[in-house]
């Protein structure tokens, strides 16, 4: 695998992995007052279209990481939600 | 401009602006603690690593995307830091 790649990959993983930390900190302490409403729908609906563009394009990357992050964002809305 | 590259546009500019938000309702109401710190880190390291990859593939909405949300969450990281 090329230097791109790695650099890449490395990215995606990051970016999507990133939400698990706010997912467990929001489930633990029950508390998401300070995380804003509109950026989640924001954020969602973003990831959506990226995820569409993935399936257009047919790339996987774009697919499975939009996806997952997409999926990660949606429990933290969902505790948003239940928690304000 | 076709439609897969207008649902591109709309994706990055949804997945960048919905940052704005969160820094107008932190800078507002001084508070962050519901924000996880762990979260910002990892996910402005994948930001970084994005706009690098952009860079070396000499792709302008992927450095431009990504250098707009990572400037975004840096302020938001700022905000947390002082605010907690």
């Amino acid at each position: 695998m090329d230097l791109i790649t790695i650099i890449g990959l490395a990215a995606g993983t990051l970016t999507t992995i990133a939400f698990l930390p706010q997912m467990f900190q929001t489930w633990k302490t029950k508390s998401a007052k300070d995380v804003s409403f509109v950026m989640l729908i924001t954020f969602m609906t973003g990831l959506f279209l990226w995820f569409i563009y993935g399936i257009i394009l047919g790339a996987l990357p774009i697919i499975i990481a939009n996806g997952v992050t997409l999926f990660f964002n949606f429990i933290i809305l969902l505790l948003k939600i239940k928690y304000r």
